[in-house]
């Protein structure tokens, strides 16, 4: 499991007085992108590249309890699926008081950024992947 | 089907060059406030009365083409279920050439913002949700 | 004058129930973008083509009055100043009432996407802008 | 000088490759939250306990140097002035390579969230604020 943490920020949340609901896929987003960094990525590099991409082709998130300006969260990502094209990734919520806030996902497919047409996982892509979903 | 019509905006893309896949939630809420403005309910009112809240408890979105700043865009709302204590919507979105590019569904659940429990669909929001789940 | 309405987004509000100073500058970006349309330019070209892009130096809000969601605004654009190698856009907010609520600047250079150097101005914006300083 | 170290997410760019403008003021107000909270500020407790707000009355950012997705910052604080009933913050923000690449302010004033007018400075700020502006 990848950890990140961080606190909610007065812009995630809206005039409900909690975090807009599409900014807990900003913030699982960031750690998906420390991940990737981890693995040796580069969002820049990538699309300079451009051999392939890694869009997001469905996202998903639960909400189980409300989160405030301030509130710290550690975000948990494990990896869901690895498939020929495609990878999901599966994450967690945690507030300061270890309650679990919100759940999340997040499937990606690789293609080429040239043709927008899926490819096979390049094989770094896959060799990261599966190391990580052994680890604990 | 109560329709919004929209163009994806500079700030709404990513390096990527595309829609960053959590905006895409931001337009179709875009859609649901101009949806509860013409059933009549305001944002503003429902913070300050207090009676009830909406909460999303569940948000799913797929993505099914790219979409660049600039993209004129027509989100579409249906209602999805009318519960006890929760509804939901389910959204298209088509392109200027009429072609589906995403989808998403989002899950509200109305509480009491004092004690943040369940409480039923006050009679107004069913009403309003049953009138206009029989439109076309 | 070039006239731009909307609304305060949920999304553009936070905690304190009113909008969030930086999303004033995403909403004066969007009635920009409106503008650089009108004018016979897309960003989506302008990226791809590569001969110049427009990025902003300078940027600054003044914030008169709270804006909440649901509050309907216009936008009014007008050109600052049109130089060598640069450009400025003044924008005025008002609300429902007609009261003004907030101003703000955006001061552009045009550079060589390629080497990040100053460029002149293409007679193709310059000839824009000078039109559209006539306009009332 | 309060100090935050980050890195520009990729939901800050958009399709020009690099930061959008408005995101450099988000950033810069994550740092001044994270200082308020080091001076014994909470906003969930400002925006519930309702004896003053600070909101933001005027914003301005220069741009010196393009930001990437996944390039490091550093953000420095220091106060600008102090006033009867406002004060301002400024700020700097290095990349990786201890290079300038913006600056910017916020003026804030202290109002009362009831009468929305202003009051004076509340004294624990005033405090805060003096001692702070002779730190190093």
């Amino acid at each position: 499991m990848f950890v990140y943490k961080t606190q909610i920020r007065l812009h995630d949340t809206d005039a409900a007085g909690i975090i807009f609901f599409a900014n807990q896929f900003k913030i699982i987003h960031d750690a998906y992108e420390l991940l990737l960094e981890k693995f040796g990525f580069s969002f820049p590099e990538m699309f300079k590249g451009g051999k392939y991409f890694l869009p997001i082709v469905h996202a998903q998130s639960d909400y189980k309890a409300p989160l405030h300006a301030g509130d710290k969260i550690t975000v948990g990502i494990t990896v869901g699926h690895i498939g020929k094209t495609s990878f999901s990734f599966e994450y967690t919520i945690h507030n300061a008081k270890n309650v679990l806030v919100g759940t999340a996902k997040t499937v990606h497919v690789t293609i080429n950024p040239k043709t927008s047409k899926k490819v096979p996982l390049p094989l770094k892509i896959r060799k990261a992947l599966e190391v990580f979903s052994k680890q604990k």
